[in-house]
């Protein structure tokens, strides 16, 4: 039923009714997968916030013929959340009133994605997933797959996230909503059909977000003090458009998200990592981590602001399952999963061996 | 000339140029003091970026009778600085065209607001400074005063504050400053004879800023996910009344502050920590703080966000004329320099005795 050759396709999964009990009718899941599938080397990429299936394109680094996630030998596939932008249902789809979701898509939670993500793996007809594996948002979704479906998970690896949110993630994350939703081109989320649309509160949010996905340190010594050149961020008046290098780098890479991303999918994406908590009905945080049976491995960043390496220690101490520990050294910060490939590699190659001797002969340890 | 009884005054300093060639007619500079004033016994105080001249309100539990800042002994004295709103002359005041300066006022530097304190202390005829000190923005004045008016100064205590801004900081200090300029109440800065007030503007500023101010683990530990009480921040829409209690602290947070505080003045004040950079004009950082002879004690908080401690270690490391180093251990992050009062009293007494012995006998030491 998988097609492997990497093209993007969009299956009707029929209705998903979320964690807090709204209904979606017609739910659509996209999806990608490269290479072979053989019914048991299934790997599942989980995206961050703002990615999408095409996972060769940006994980390229790990993600290829030989590469580690290597697809010479495994089957990888990576699906577009629900809730996302980049093929399945979400804000910017039609509802069955021909309108757009806009305002109307229901709140969805981290287990959200990962059950309309089961349902789209019954679908196709898999059953079994060697491992599943993503960093941030990705993280999270993996952690829920080893709670939600143990039965279906071989082994899987949580790359900077934590165990829940955290208040201060809350907290940042909730003034990203809240930069977009003060933009008047929001229109309380239905703008889909009117000629504005909330660039600048999307852009506001980015750069928000983006000052917690790269190292303190990282950024200043890229930047410092240093002007903007043919710019004057000094004169005698304030203007906006006389910028420190940090400023226009930072404008930059909202406007960039802009140009790739909807503002109504990053409100909902948002919302659902506030509500990321394992813990949530499963009698707390820990419990919930010391019932887990799936072989787990956790990594995460030194210099990460957003997920503190403490909160990978805290699920590495309290899981119960856990099949070894990793640390990403880098200036990076959070970021660092996703570029920093030479040792994310090296981790997944690790965890892989691990996890293809099915959780069994590995014992704990620590790389 | 100086009233020491705790009164806010108000002295016309006549006209000042500011660092980047703009003239402010008629500058206002307030202040209160306490403790009797003997010619150099005097203990300037710099307040933080939303602070006032009312330090014993601010600073309670450090400043007074028998306190580090014993008003037995000192005089302590406290300016609101140039471009405040608590007196002094700013966006609110009256330009000499009888509108309000709004966004008419000049940009400031931090140089800007300690030389205009200078032009304040001629007026009042002081000549001798015993100690001058402050955390954050009152730390960035305090650095300033050591480089432009080291004659003036026989020692100085910065706490948690860097040599200049970073890119991390001018990062998130331009999101607060954004936030403000989005509001459609902002009007361009020129509200004040409006119906309309840019609240929401200021408040979603502060939030972003309360997030910088304390430690990711002292918010986590008191808030973490927990509902805020007759709320609920997970049913099946969105809605942001439904709140997770850290949201709730947080627009608590900023409606406190819209409360006390002008959005123009905010974005002024921003603007000059964004400028903030010892180096500049004096052949970079690292030549400046090597140049800098008055004895200079420096504190910092372990976990400090927005300011974290390696920049501390980096003005000690640098200075041409270090005091001492202190640590503040707090799990508070930046705040600490203001809450953690039974510390930064002992770092303060420490560093009264040294600065009282002129410097002379105090051999370099680290408490």
């Amino acid at each position: 039923m998988l097609d492997t050759t990497g093209t993007l396709h969009k299956v009707d999964i029929g209705e998903f009714i979320t964690e807090a009990g709204a209904t979606i009718p017609n739910v659509t899941i996209a999806y990608q997968a490269w290479g072979t599938f053989h019914g048991n080397n299934l790997i599942v990429v989980e995206h961050a916030l703002t990615g999408d299936s095409n996972v060769v394109d940006w994980w390229d680094g790990v993600v290829g013929p030989g590469k580690a996630l290597d697809t010479d030998k495994y089957c990888v596939l990576c699906t577009n959340a629900l809730g996302g932008c980049m093929g399945s249902t979400g804000p910017t789809s039609l509802a069955p009133d021909g309108n757009h979701w806009g305002s109307r898509f229901p709140a969805l939670s981290i287990r959200d994605l990962v059950a309309a993500e089961k349902q789209f793996l019954d679908k196709v007809g898999v059953t079994q997933i060697l491992a599943v594996l993503g960093g941030s948002m990705g993280g999270a979704r993996t952690l829920e797959w080893t709670l939600l479906y143990p039965q279906l998970v071989n082994a899987a690896l949580v790359l900077a996230v934590s165990a829940r949110a955290s208040a201060w993630q809350i907290g940042i994350q909730t003034a990203q909503i809240s930069a977009i939703e003060q933009d008047p081109d929001w229109q309380g989320g239905d703008y889909y059909r009117t000629e504005a649309t909330p660039h600048n509160g999307l852009a506001a949010a980015r750069r928000i977000a983006h000052l917690t996905y790269r190292g303190e340190l990282e950024i200043d010594e890229r930047f410092g003090t240093t002007v903007q050149p043919g710019e004057n961020p000094l004169g005698p008046y304030r203007d906006p458009h006389q910028r420190f290098a940090v400023q226009s780098y930072l404008d930059y890479q909202g406007v960039k998200l802009t140009e790739r991303f909807d503002a109504g999918t990053y409100v909902t994406l948002t919302e659902a990592m506030n509500r990321h908590d394992i813990g949530r009905g499963r009698g707390g945080l820990n419990k919930a981590l010391a019932a887990s049976q799936v072989p787990t491995m956790i990594a995460g960043v030194d210099t990460d602001i957003l997920y503190p390496y403490h909160q990978q220690e805290h699920l590495s101490r309290n899981l119960g399952n856990l099949l070894a520990m990793a640390k990403i050294s880098s200036p990076v910060g959070h970021d660092a999963f996703l570029v920093e490939c030479r040792q994310v590699s090296r981790i997944i190659r690790h965890f892989l061996t691990m996890a293809d001797a099915n959780g069994t002969d590995a014992n704990m340890y620590f790389i």
